[in-house]
C-alpha cells in the first residue's frame, strides 16, 4: 500500500498544513501528534510545512516547546520529533478572522511554495481546532487571503456540528458560503476506528455475512458505548449536550449507518467517497424521527455535584437506551438499540448483532441452543467474535456455546513488528483528507438528516423536563434499562456464556 | 450429562461384555483400553464383568498379563488398572463357532448375573474383534447359547464390511439371519471423532451456517485425508483393498453424508438414531455411481517394495481424488471432492468448504477478495476456522484474509482440568452402544448404498488394470492432481494465506 | 405418456380384478365406473377380467344389470359400456371369509389365466369395497386360496382406517399378518386429486416456489374444506366420527404433508413411492400431538335433527379449526391452520399460503400493500392463483391487488379435446396401483403417526364432552372462528379483493 | 386517487401551458392530444390556457383548425374537443429565441393570470416540441421574459439528448445555465408505459419477487424491442443515430435500471423522485462501458434503398444484441441482454427474466423441467406471465410448462368501463410534470452516465466502420444472433411452449 500512496499525486505535490487554534488542547493532544505519526511513517509529502495559527503571542520556538511534551509521549524517536518540530512554524492573529494575519500567513506559505519550485502543485490543508462560533470569520479570511492557487485547499472541521437541526443548518451555511462540499471534511473520530473502517470489507468482502445480514436472520442489533467515568470537570460542556448528542446522534448513528447500509457501488478507491455516503444517507432517510416512548433515560447519582454544572436540577441524561427501526426491505421489523452511558462499570464500545434462534433447534436437540451473536468490539482490545454452538466436547452430544473469533491484538497488532499497524483515529483521518477520500467524513445532508431524526426527541426532553432514572456510579446503569431493552428488542442474554479470550 | 447417564436404565442394569477375539491386536489395542477408559470415568454399570473369548490356551491371569502393558500405557492410575483387570475373565473355545464353549460362557455369565439379583435386567454386549469370515459361526453360537434372557444382547462388529456390493450383501446376510438390525452396531471409528460428532450441532444449532450451506453459496467441498507413511508392513492387507475402500468409501463418505444431509427430524435423544441415519441414506441415494473419469489415481514410488505385497505389478492406488455430485436441491451442481493418500507430506484429515466469491466484491474494492473457506479439522489438533476477509489493519482499506476460529486445544482440551474431554473414538462409540444410540453406527441400507456408489468404479479399476500415476513419497501427491481438482471443482487456492494458529 | 404405460410390464401381463363387496354402494358408484374409465382409455391390459364377489345371490347378468345405470351415466359410449360389462363376472360367497367361495373364485381366475397362455405373468388386484371389520377374514381367504402364482397380488383397501391410534394399530395388524406392505394400497381419494398430485411438480419443478416456501416468507398456511350440506342421512356414521376424523386427520393432513415436506430424493419414477412417503412421514414426526387449546369446535344448528343420529345430546363437531406447528427448520414458528366444516355457505377445498408483508413496502409506498397469497384450489374448478400487487392501472401509482393465475378449466380441461384430462380421483389411483406406484397411498407408519397426532385431542373431546359452538346452517361457521384464526395465525384478510376469474 | 389529485396544490392553482413548436408533428400528434386527454379526464386545473408558439403565420383559428383532425381522432366527444380548442391560442415568433415575441407571450399569460385573481399561484409549463439545436435560444428567451413570478415554471424537453457523451454534456449545459434541475423534465416515453411504471410496485410490493430477483436465481435477463417495419421515410434521421442510440441507450437502458435497481428509500409520494433516480443511477455506475465483443450488429437487406439515406454504404445497425453485466452483489455474473431490431417479424417490447433450472429437478423427476421465465410484456397487449411447470393434467405425473399470468386487457382494460384506464405514455408523463413528480424523467447524471456506457462502443463502430450482418426483412433477425445470445447468456429456449393467452 505504501507504494500506492507514494504514487498518488498529492504525495508528490507540496503541502502546507495550517492548524488554526494551534495553542488549544485539541491541537496539542490530537492534531500535532497525528501529524507527527504521519511524518514518522513517511506519509506526508517531502518538505511539508506546518503552520500554527492562534491568538497567543508566541514565537516558533515557543510553539515547539509547548508541543514537545505531547510529541515525546509518542513512540517516535527524539530525532524524529526534532526534525518534525523543525517544520513547525507559528503565525499570530488578532482574532480568528484577522484578514491581515491571514495575508501574512499567505505570504509565508507562498514563499515556502516558491522554494519548492520543482513541485507542480501545492496543496493547503486547514485544520480548524477552534470553536464553531469562529468557523465563519476564519472561513472568510481563508477564502479571501489564503487559498492555494495551484493545488487544492481543504478544511478539516471538528465536532460538535450544532445542537439540533436548526443550529446545524446555520453552521453548515456559514462554511458552505465560502467552500464547496468537496473542500470540507467534517471529522467524527469514530469513523477512524479500525473496526468501523473494517465494516465495509467485513460485510461486502465475505459472502457469508451478507446472507444473514437481514430481517430474516437478525433478532436485533445493539450498539453500545460505556464509559467508567463521569463528567470529571467537563460537566459544563456536557450538561449542555447530554449523552444523546454526545454519543448517540454523534458517533453511534455513524456506526449504525455503516452497519445497516446497502452495498455501495464502490467501497474503495476514488469514487467510493460519494458511493458510501449516499448509501449511509439512504439509511438515515429510512429512519423516522425518534419518539420519547422509544427512549429510556438515566442520570448517575451525584451528577450535579460536578462544580462545572450550574443547573443543580439538571435533567440532562448521562445514560440512554433508544430503539429505532430502519424501514428498508433488509431491516423492516428489526429493532436497533442504542445504549450509551457514563459512570458505568466498564469501558466498552461494541456492535452486537443477535441472530434469531436456529430454527427448530430446540426440537431437534431437545435442548437449549443459545442464539448466535456477532460481536464487533471497537474498544478496548479490538476483536470480532461470533458466538457459536458446538457439541459439548467429549461424551455429550448437547450443544454448548463457544465462539469463532479473531482477536486483533493476538492476530495482528502484537506480532506485526510495525508500529503503524493500529494508528490513532485522527492520524488515519488526516491521511484520508490528504488522499481526498471523503468516505470517512460526514456529508452535509447526512448531518442534516441525522439531526432531523433526533431533534424532536431532544426538544421534547428539554422542553418537558423529562426526568431521567437515577442510577449508581459504577453499575451497569438503571436496572430497569434491561427490561426496557428486552421488551423493545426481544434480546435474550445467555447468562452462561463468557467470551473465552477475555479470560486468558 | 453424567447425571443423565447415571439415570439411564442400562447404567443401573447388569452388564457383561464379551470380547470375541480377545487375544488379537484390535482387542488389546482398542477394545480393552476403551473399556478401561469408560470404567475409569464411571461410565460402566457397577459390577460389570468382561469376558474374553478366543482360541488361545490362557487362564484369566494370562489374559490380564497380556493386557496389562496396553492398559498401563493409558493415563489411568495403576490402582484403577488393577481393579479393572480383576473384572476381566477368559473363556477358551475350539473355534469361533464352538457351541459348547459358548454354552460354558453362558453358564459363567448367568452365574454372575444371578449373584447380582438386585438388578432387574442384565445386558450382554459382544464385541467382534475377529475377521469377517468367522462372523457367521460366532453369530450362530451366540444366538443358540448366549442371548440375555432378561435384557438386551448387542453385537459390535468392525470394518471392513466387504470389498464390494456383493460381498457386503453376503456379509450382511450372515448376521441378519440371527440378529435384528437394532442388535447390530457396525463401527466406523470416524463417526466417533469429536469434529464429526460436532457436525450436527454446528450445522443445525447455528442459524448462520444453514443459510450458506447450499449451492448458492458453496463453490465446492473437499474432504481430505493425508497420511505421512506408507503401508509399512500391512501392505498385504492394503494391496487387496486400496485407498478408495480403505479411506474414501469407508470413512470420508460417512463424513460427507453428515456434512451434506438435510436436517434430521431429531438430532439428539432416543429417536435421533433413525432420523439421522435416514437423512444420511437420503444423501447416498442422490449420488449416482462414480465413473472413472471422475477419478484420479496415484501410487507412491516404491509401493511394491513392501515385502507383504505379493503382486509386484500391483495397480492398487495409494492416492485418489474423486469428484461426485449430490442431486438434491441443496447441492445440485456443487462438486464434492474426496482426496486421500498415503506416504504424503503430512498427517491431516479435514473438511473444507470453499464458498463462492463475495459477489461484486472485486468491483467494489477494485481488489482481490479471496474466497471464504470454512475448515473443520478432524486431526491433528481439532479446530474450526473460517477464512474471512478483513480490512488490512492500519492505514490501508484493502481486504486481507484472516480467520474466525475456534481451536479446540486452546479453547477446550488444554484448560479443562478433565481427562475425559477428548476421549478416543472407540471409547465414545462403545458408550453409544451401551446407551442404545445408533446414530453413529452404519445401518444396513447405508452400507449397501455406499457400496453401490463405489463398486462399478472399483471393478473397472481392477478389471481394466487402470494404472495409477506414480508420485514421490513425502510429497503432496502427483502434481497433476492439483490440475484435476481445479478443473473438476473450480477450487481457487489463496497462496498468500497461512492459518495463523498453526504458526504460533 | 400412453406409450410409456403401454411399455410397462403389467400392461402386457394378464390382469384379474376382484371387487370384494361388489353389490355395495362404493363398488357401484366408484369402483366399477373407475374401471370402466380405465378400460375406455385403454389403460387396462388386454383381456382383463373383473370379478365381483359378495354375499348376494346374483348371476353375472344380474350384476351387469345392476351396474349398468352407474356406467351409462358416464361419458362413455353405450358400445364401450357393453364391452366392459361383458368382462364383468360374479361369484357369490356365504360370508366375506368364505374359503370355499374363494377357492371357486380362484378356479375361475386360473382358468381364465390359462386361456391367456401367451402372457408370461398374471396379476390379481383385490379391491376391498367392504367394511373394515371383515378385512381380516377376507384377507385370510385370499391368502389361502387366491394368490397369483405367477404375478403380483395387490389389495386396495378403503378408509376409514380406525377411529384412533389403538383401533388403527389393530386394523393394520389384521392385514399385515397376511400381506406385506408393498401388497397393500390404502386409498385416500384426496391423494388422487389433480391439485394434490400437482404439488410435487409445482414445488420442486419451479425454482421460484422453493425459495419462498419457508418460515422467512410464509405468514401462515390454511387448509380449508367446506361443504354446503349437513349429514343428510349418513348422520349415524358421521356422529361416530366427527369432522376431525372425517376430514382433518383423514384428508387435510395428507395435503399438509405434501405441502410441507422436504424434497424427496425421487419425485417420479419407480423409486419415488418410498422417497415421497419417507418425506411425508418426516413431517408427521415433527408435529407434536394437538392439544385442545389449539382447537375450535362448532356444530351446526339442528345437527341432531337427523334421524340417523341416536344421541340427541351429541357433542360431535361438524366444524373445526385447528392450529399446529411443524418443528422443522423450514417451518419453525409458522402456524398451519386446518379449517373444515359441514352445512356451510359453499363447497370449497383449497390450500392457501399467506405470505408475510412485503418488507418496508408500506413505508416505501406510503400505502397499504396487501399480502401475497398463493391459493391452490382443489375443488370446485381447479385453479392456482397468486394474489399479486400491481400498480393501479392508469394514472395512479398506488398498489392494487390483482393475481397471477392459471385456471385449469380454461387452460387445460375445456380445450383439451380429450376426456381423460381430468379423471376422477379413484380412476387415477387404481391406475397407480396397477403401475405399482405407491406414493399416493398411505403407508402403515404414516397412518400410525397421523393417529398419534390426533388421538389425544379426540379422546379429550369425547371423554370430557367438550361442547362445540352452535352455528347457523349456510353460514361461514361460528363467527368466533374468525377471531380464533386471526389470533392463532396472524392471518390478515384483504376485504377488497375478489378473485377475478370467479367473477367472469 | 382523483380526490388526491384534486387536493394537490397545482390543481387549484392557475396553469398556462406553452407548446413551443406548436406547428410541428410532435405537437400535433402527441402534445395536444395528451393535453386534450387530461382535460377530458378533468386532470388540468380549471381555466387552464394553452398557448402555441412557433414561427408560422397563424391565427388562433388557424391553429385550432390544424389541430382538430388529430383531436377528433381520439375517443373524446366533439363537444369536449370544441371546449378544449377554445382554450388554445397562438403566438408567433420570428425565431425560437425571439425575445420580443416571448415578451408578448408573457403579457398574454400575465393578463390571463390576472383575470384569475382568485388563484394564489399561477404555474407555467413549457413543452419544447423543437429540435435540440434551438433549446438554448428558447431557454434564454423564456428565462428573460416568461418566468412565472408567483408559481413554478417547468420545461419539458424531448429526446434525443445528444449523440454521445460529449454532445450530451453540451446540450445539458445549454439548459442548466438557465434552469435548475428541478425545473427540467426530460421525457423518455418508455418511462410512461404502464408496465414500466408497474415495475416498482411489482418488485417491492410483493414479497415473492424480491426473493428471486438476484444472481442466485436468475439465469439471464433479456430486454427486447422488435418492430415489423424499417425506416420508412425517416431513414435520414435514423441513419445518423442507429438502433443502439434509438432504442437501446435511449429506452431499454431505462427499463433495465428500473428492473435491476436496489429498493429506493421511497417508491411513491413527493420524496420518491430523487430516491428512485438515485437508485437508477447506482445501477448505471455498476455497468462498465460496453465493448465491441459484447455486441452483435445487423442491418436489414435493402436498408439503404430508403431514399432519405444518403450514405449508400452505411454501416448503421438496424439490429443489435448487446450483453452487459451489472457489478452489484445482487447481479454479479448475471448476463443482461439487450435485443432490438427493425424490419423484423413482429411488434413486441418485453422484459424476460429466465430463471435457473429448478435445482435437482431433472434428477427428482427423471424428466426435463423447463426453466421458469417471468415475462413482462410492455407492448402490444400488456401482460405479465410466469412460465410455470405443473403436473401434466390427467394421468401423467410428468412436468409440463404452463403459466401463471395476468392479462391486462382481460383483467383491467376491457372491463373497466373507464377510458382513462390505459392512458397514453405522454398523457401520463405530462400529468407527472404537473404534479412535480420527477421519478419518470431522466436526470442529468443519469443521462451522462448512460452515454458514458455506450459512447466508446458507438465511436468504435463508427470510426472502424464495423460491418453489420445482413438479414432479411420480416425475419427474426440474423440467425447467428441466436447463437450469440445463447453463448453470452446461457439462455435456453423451450421450443414446446406457447403462451396460452396469445392463442385464444
Amino acid at each position: 500500500m505504501m507504494t500506492t500512496i507514494n504514487e498518488e499525486g498529492w504525495k508528490k505535490a507540496g503541502l502546507s498544513v495550517v492548524v488554526v487554534g494551534a495553542s488549544g488542547d485539541l491541537a496539542k493532544k490530537k492534531t500535532y501528534p497525528s501529524l507527527l505519526h504521519l511524518f514518522d511513517d513517511n506519509l506526508l509529502p517531502e518538505d511539508t510545512v506546518i503552520y500554527g495559527y492562534a491568538r497567543s503571542n508566541m514565537t516558533n520556538e515557543d510553539l515547539r516547546a509547548k508541543l514537545r511534551p505531547y510529541l515525546e509521549n509518542s513512540d517516535c524517536s527524539k530525532e524524529v520529533v526534532d526534525t518534525f518540530l523543525s517544520k513547525c512554524f507559528y503565525v499570530k492573529g488578532g482574532w480568528y478572522g484577522d484578514i491581515d494575519a491571514f495575508a501574512t500567513l499567505n505570504q509565508e506559505l507562498s514563499a515556502n511554495e516558491d522554494r519548492l519550485s520543482s513541485k507542480l502543485e501545492h496543496n493547503r490543508l486547514f485544520y480548524f481546532a477552534i470553536p464553531p462560533n469562529v468557523f465563519e470569520e476564519t472561513g472568510v479570511a481563508i477564502k479571501q487571503k489564503c487559498m492555494s492557487d495551484n493545488g487544492w485547499t481543504r478544511i478539516i472541521v471538528e465536532k460538535p456540528f450544532g445542537r439540533d437541526l436548526q443550529s446545524c443548518e446555520e453552521l453548515l451555511a456559514t462554511l458552505s458560503k465560502h467552500f464547496s462540499e468537496d473542500q470540507l471534511f467534517r471529522i467524527d473520530h469514530y469513523l477512524g476506528k479500525e473496526m468501523v473502517q473494517n465494516l465495509l470489507v467485513l460485510r461486502f468482502g465475505n459472502i457469508m455475512f451478507e446472507n444473514i445480514w437481514n430481517r430474516d436472520n437478525v433478532q436485533c442489533v445493539m450498539l453500545t458505548f460505556k464509559e467508567p467515568f463521569g463528567t470529571d470537570g467537563r460537566g459544563g460542556y456536557f450538561d449542555n449536550y447530554g449523552i444523546i448528542r454526545d454519543i448517540v446522534q454523534n458517533h453511534l448513528l455513524q456506526v449504525l449507518t455503516l452497519l445497516a447500509m446497502e452495498p455501495p457501488t464502490k467501497a474503495d478507491g476514488p469514487e467510493s467517497g460519494e458511493s458510501i455516503r449516499n448509501a449511509k444517507v439512504n439509511v438515515l432517510h429510512a429512519i423516522p424521527p425518534i419518539t420519547l416512548d422509544e427512549c429510556f433515560l438515566g442520570q448517575y447519582e451525584g451528577y450535579t455535584d460536578d462544580e462545572t454544572i450550574k443547573n443543580k436540577d439538571s435533567n440532562t441524561p448521562t445514560f440512554v437506551v433508544i430503539r429505532c427501526f430502519i424501514h428498508t426491505p433488509r431491516w423492516a421489523g428489526v429493532p436497533f438499540i442504542f445504549k450509551a452511558g457514563k459512570a458505568l462499570n466498564e469501558r466498552k464500545a461494541e456492535m452486537r448483532i443477535q441472530f434469531k434462534d436456529a430454527p427448530a433447534a430446540s426440537f431437534m436437540f431437545d435442548d437449549k441452543c443459545p442464539r448466535n451473536e456477532l460481536v464487533i468490539r471497537m474498544q478496548p482490545n479490538e476483536a470480532i467474535y461470533w458466538k457459536t454452538n458446538v457439541k459439548s466436547p467429549g461424551f455429550s452430544g448437547a450443544p454448548v456455546q463457544s465462539e469463532l473469533e479473531v482477536n486483533y491484538n493476538t492476530r495482528f497488532f502484537n506480532n506485526s513488528g510495525q508500529n503503524d499497524v493500529n494508528p490513532d483515529a485522527y492520524t488515519r483521518l488526516i491521511l484520508e483528507v490528504l488522499r481526498g477520500r471523503s468516505a470517512a467524513f460526514v456529508r452535509e445532508d447526512e448531518l442534516r438528516r441525522s439531526w432531523a431524526i433526533f431533534t424532536p426527541l431532544l426538544h421534547k426532553i428539554e422542553n418537558e423536563k423529562i426526568r431521567p432514572i437515577i442510577y449508581k456510579r459504577g453499575t451497569r446503569g438503571p436496572p430497569q434499562a434491561d427490561d426496557f431493552i428486552r421488551e423493545k428488542s426481544g434480546y435474550v442474554r445467555n447468562e452462561d456464556y463468557k467470551f473465552f479470550s477475555d479470560s486468558i
